[in-house]
């Protein structure tokens, strides 16, 4: 029954431009506006998809497949507007902003879980809980800000792709040790070669293949022949990274991106994916996250404690991937920057709460926690990240 | 579980362009390789979506949400080509067109029956069955060919209109009357009056205020203005068709592209759905069209009965039509290309025999029958258009 996804995809595009021009009034990122109709229509407030007529068809499913092709989309986009030689520039000080970046959230989560009397391994696990970084948001926001491909932008997605890694390798052994899952050291060495073998030959793909087959299609008699061919290089990109790489899969689009951003038809390509992203995925992508959040749950809660998970995972980032950047080489300001660009959590965050949730490592209360929390970092990143770009240089602010 | 999903669209799409290229090196109309090849993927073939890995996810149903999707776009893009000034003046002959394309599929479909054995009810049943024509391979088609708007293209985008109005007013006449559900009189005729109204309304509001609104968003802050509340139009209009007016949603999406053929903005809100539709939603489209359909099941089939009731929907068309377009003052061979253009038949047909089948007016192999039917006439058409559109003119012929 598609007929009413027809009308949940027609509200969902109406209240998002809806959000993003209001915000924008408030010279705030759309990608805030947004984020918050998102909140607005879904449990939280107005419930909209909850009625029967959304319900018995789905919508909310649909809609949410289309939200997770926005973010594979919409990191393909910031991947295309990046060379590789810039992300290569970047790579000490990306290293130590994504290794930073999980040690810091890890040993201050320990901390405050300590804190609130839970046992050693719980208070690990939600450091862990907070390690991933989300930075399609930040993708997004810097895009709007025109700042993707500063040097602060650089660093943050090349750092973003080793968070990836780390957290993902931390997690492994996290599990393999503690819940005795069977893990043997040699099966973590071939998660780490595993992840190492496919990136390095989705790079070498993405490079010098990817191009040759766009350049190649480009005069067949087909419609559509570059973006076509495009979409399903993304969609095969993201697809083997999960799959076959073990990483995520935008990290796969990423590299996609990065590829094809050498093609002789990378303008042609970037028109393309921006009508397709801006129209239809990544309003839809945005607006998804929030209508998936249910703030009610929140009454259950200590507040207490979930204020200080909120803190705890924004300023470790700050600090963490803040104090990566200086040592690896930029000024006090940049490093601001970077810190603030890593604060948002997503998707991997709730995972792993829900590996810990069915391990028993953490209570139902925590994981509602876990959840106002990413909702917390992803809608006070992209404030925050107009604030430490414009502060003291509102000249080079379009917003 | 949205990975399945990104390796599904991936081999849809690729498919779809290999099948295009192939067909379209033979001389043949795109559509036809990319019909082909959603066969050869699906049940009746290398089934390949009846895999675990893709059955586990629904990722059939999800693609098959994007194919309804691809299809009201389609039909938006074809309405975008047209003045509304052209449709009127095809007026007399569309009506003829769609009459009489109505009325001789249910006359020889009920002669076809009742050679066959069947009683009378069933037997006009099935005439019903094969009524309602789906416009929108030959719109594609005719795209494809450069004659959209030649005046064959445009009678029978008219027609088609009229057609899906008499296919359901006759559907409903039938059940009330025949199974005796109750159905009034005065509701028949509320039936017809809704159709009446909604069409009158959705004129209106598309002709004279969707440009208006496109015109006033395009000066918002926001990104992809235009076309984003395009794309919102669309579906609002798609949906409001099914749902208030009681008609199919793709002459919902039609009347939305008439009326925005008059705005300011035609020719990006063109490139933008072009985009949208050869690069992603309409191969899927075609593609899910041949993977919904297994020709598996014709083996329990009675051959005469199925090869008959393909040759009667065939020639019913293109007798019915193509006399109507005559008797609106069209050339033979203008009547002709009409007549085979209204020939593919689509979802209406199998939603109207899943009626009968519920209330035990047909057989079940009846239904594989027009299963059956209905691939046999989308399959056709394209090249049968090709061929009474080029024969005697090929320098007018693209491909």
């Amino acid at each position: 029954m598609v007929i009413p996804l027809l009308l949940g995809l027609a509200i969902v595009l109406i209240a998002a431009k809806v959000g993003g021009w209001v915000v924008r009034r408030m010279r705030q990122p759309a990608v805030l506006g947004e984020l918050a109709v998102g909140l607005l229509l879904g449990p939280s407030v107005l419930n909209i998809f909850g009625m029967d007529y959304f319900k018995n068809a789905h919508t909310l499913d649909v809609l949410r497949e289309f939200g997770e092709l926005g973010v594979i989309f919409l990191m393909f986009a910031a991947g295309l507007e990046i060379q590789v030689s810039d992300l290569l520039k970047t790579g000490r000080a990306a290293v130590l902003v994504g290794f930073l970046g999980v040690v810091f959230p890890i040993g201050l989560g320990t901390l405050a879980g300590l804190q609130f009397h839970y046992s050693l391994i719980s208070a690990e696990f939600m450091g862990i809980v907070l390690a991933a970084t989300s930075v399609s948001i930040s993708a997004r926001t810097l895009m709007e800000l025109g700042r993707l491909r500063s040097r602060e932008g650089l660093t943050l997605l090349s750092a973003a792709v080793v968070d990836d890694i780390l957290a993902i390798l931390v997690l492994s052994i996290f599990v393999g040790v503690t819940l005795g899952g069977g893990t043997q050291p040699w099966q973590l060495i071939w998660i780490a070669v595993r992840m190492f073998l496919f990136l390095v030959a989705a790079f070498l793909v993405g490079l010098w293949l990817l191009p040759r087959i766009v350049d190649w299609v480009r005069r067949l008699p087909i419609s559509e022949p570059v973006l076509s061919v495009t979409l399903a290089s993304v969609l095969l990109f993201a697809w083997a990274a999960e799959c076959l790489g073990g990483i995520a899969a935008i990290t796969g689009a990423f590299v996609a991106g990065v590829g094809l951003a050498r093609s002789t038809q990378q303008a042609e390509i970037e028109r393309g994916i921006h009508t397709l992203n801006y129209a239809l995925f990544v309003p839809i992508f945005l607006v998804v996250i929030g209508l998936r959040a249910d703030l009610r749950q929140l009454s259950g809660s200590d507040i207490g404690l979930t204020a200080l998970l909120c803190l705890v995972a924004i300023i470790s980032k700050i600090l963490g991937c803040g104090l990566g950047a200086r040592l690896g080489g930029m000024s006090w300001r940049e490093s601001l920057r970077v810190g603030t660009g890593m604060i948002s959590r997503g998707e991997v965050g709730l995972i792993v709460a829900g590996v810990g949730l069915d391990a028993h490592l953490i209570q139902p209360n925590l994981f509602t926690d876990v959840v106002v929390m990413v909702i917390v970092t992803t809608l006070v990143t992209p404030p925050l990240l107009r604030l430490v770009f414009c502060w003291g240089e509102p000249q080079e602010c379009p917003i």
